[in-house]
This record gives structure tokens, sequence and C-alpha cells, in this order.
């Protein structure tokens, strides 16, 4: 009996996480509102707030989440692999609007008097396990930090995407990204792994 | 009697601004609001609203000054003056509420439904004067592009203040920008010009 009341638990969850993304992603914090967000979901009062019992509660849940919203599939290593993450990422941002919404968030959290840098120090985490694997495959120049880049790279990414959208709503996202890596390359890959390092074709730029 | 009048007048609109500013960079634009600022500025309904009809109207004018709200000294050209001016930058965004709360309304934007670049293509432009200067000053790789460089440090910049607020209320800003420069530099600067160009003294980072 216990199982699949807990099962539909989990499921109406999900629910209402995709429909607060989906509000806040429309109406930003302050426009949002908890009746929105349960007429989007189509969940009752009691089934809302058994879950969640404020719309600040549920803009942490999908700022805090931002990790699990997207779903990297396997292939490179090192240099080649954050690379394309971060273009990776930039499809994401335009088509996953559960990403879209915690990236918003993360950004406008000021907004809902927050500070809180959890979602930076995960992507600061992910893109330093793909440069110590760079380090290891001898793509690294030697006076590279991988913790201090990976916190460089974090930063440049964030006002990076935020530029664009602001600028075009992340349509030239790619050929940003592309001359962000094309300027940051030189400063900590070796010329070998820099001749093999490639930018995905959607993006104008060149890696060498 | 024209005179005075208008001077009364341009001085209560920079009292209003400033006020302004305070209560956006305390409390958000959401939970900013006229009365609010009425009160911090000591003015009354009748003159605020002489200038200001709205609170997106005074959100707007603070977001649109935010080239002449800071004064940067003479000194340096070329690239040691684009690093110069990055730390400066760091600086005011510490000590200089005017230029702090543009800043936080031109990242918080999506807020009040606004999506607009002015302020990150003027910063565009000045970052682009001075690299102009760098490649008369042959300090420039040749395939650095002025436009495009100028591009990637605005978004760069914006995302490495943001990061270092919700880490450090902008506490390691500098170091977070000496270390930004440090892997910009490969990629842009000839050795000649790496050697020697200087992060200030307040930076644990090194140019070269």
């Amino acid at each position: 009996m216990g199982e699949p009341k807990q099962e539909r638990a989990v499921k109406t969850r999900e629910v209402i996480l995709h429909a607060a993304a989906e509000i806040f992603d429309e109406c930003g914090y302050s426009g949002a509102s908890i009746s929105k967000i349960m007429a989007r979901a189509n969940v009752t009062q009691g089934g809302m707030y058994f879950h969640f019992k404020s719309k600040k509660g549920l803009a942490q849940a999908v700022l805090a989440h931002q990790q699990e919203f997207v779903h990297f599939p396997g292939g490179t290593a090192g240099l080649q692999r954050l690379i394309d993450l971060n273009f990776f990422l930039a499809h994401e941002l335009k088509n996953n609007v559960l990403f879209r919404a915690s990236v918003r968030l993360a950004v406008e959290q000021g907004e809902f008097g927050m500070r809180d840098d959890t979602a930076y120090q995960e992507w600061v985490e992910q893109f330093h396990a793909h440069l110590c694997v760079a380090r290891e495959q001898g793509e690294l120049l030697p006076e590279v930090s991988e913790r201090e880049f990976a916190n460089v790279l974090v930063g440049a990414y964030s006002g990076t995407q935020i530029f664009s959208n602001v600028s075009s709503g992340r349509e030239d996202l790619p050929d940003r990204l592309a001359a962000l890596w094309r300027y940051l390359l030189p400063g900590i890959a070796t010329p070998q792994a820099r001749a093999r390092l490639r930018m995905p074709a959607n993006a104008r730029g060149l890696a060498a």
C-alpha cells in the first residue's frame, strides 16, 4: 500500500517543480505566485502544501537541483569534454525549462533575499573534475591551477550567458562561447592539445 | 528667475536618483517602492512625480546612467588602462552605491520585465576604445579582434562580479579578476606587452 502512495507523491512533486520552473521562467520570482503554479501543475492546495509551503521554498527547490536537471551524455574526456559540456549547457539553456529557470533564479536570487553560491560551486566542482582529467592527459600548461581556472570559467560562463540573454535571447551564445574559449585556450592548454580541440559545428568560432 | 528653479530641479533629481539607488541596492526591484524612495530622498509626492512617474521609470533611470556614475581617473593607456579600469570598477562596486545599484538592476532586469543590453553595450564600447589604443601600441596579438574581445571581456567580467558577490559580497573580486586576466592575457597580448603589464597591488594574482 505504501509504495504506490509514495510513488504518486514523488510524481506530484516532479509535476509541481516543472510547473514552478515554467512560471519562474515566464514571470521571474516576483511575478510568480503559488496559485499560478498550482493552476499550471493542476494540483490542489493540499497537494501543493504537502510538498512546498511557500513560493520561496519552491524557488529554492528549483535553484537547488540545477545539476540534476541536465543529463550530459558521455563521450569525450578532459578539455574536449569541458568544452562540449559548455556548449551542451548552452543548448540546455534554450531547450530545458527546469535548467533555464534554475539559472535565472541563481542570477536573480537577490530579488528573494538569498545570497547562496551553491549552484555556482557545484559547477566549479564539475569543471574542476574535467580539468583534473585534462591534467592527467597532459593537456594543461604547468602554470594552470585546475581549481582557480574552474572558478574563472564558471564566472566567465555565467556572465557570457547573461549578456547573450539580454542581447539576443541566447541565440548568439554558441558564438560567444566559442570566442571566450578561443581567448582562454592559449592561457591554459598546451599547443598540442589546442591543435586537437574542436568547437561544436554550430559555433562560428574555431579552437585553434 | 528660471535659472535657480532649474538648478533646484536638477539637484532634486540627483537626490531622488541617489535615494532610489540606495533603496534598489538594499531591497532589490520588487522590494523597493516609490514611497520608500520618497522618504529616503525627503521629497514630496509632487517633487517625485515631477521627475519620475513610476518605480520602473526610476529603475530605468538608475540603470541607464551606469557610465555616468563612475569617474575613472586618467593615467595609463592601452591594455594597462583596460586592466586598471577593470580593477577600478571592482572598487566602485564596493564603494559607489549608484554604480552598484545600476549593475544590480542590469543583472536582475528580468524581474521588472526588461531585456535591454544598453548598459552592457556601453562597456563594450569603452573596452573596445582601450583595445584600439592597445592595438596602436602594438600590444595585441594579430589574431585578436578588438570588438570580439571587448564582448568576451564584458561577459566574463559580469559573471565574475556576480559569482564574487554571491560567494563573498565581492571581497574576493580583485583576486578573481587577477585570475581571469592571467588566463586571458596569453590569448590576446604579445609576450613583450605581457612582461610590462601589472595587476594592482591589492590582488594576489600576477600578470605574467
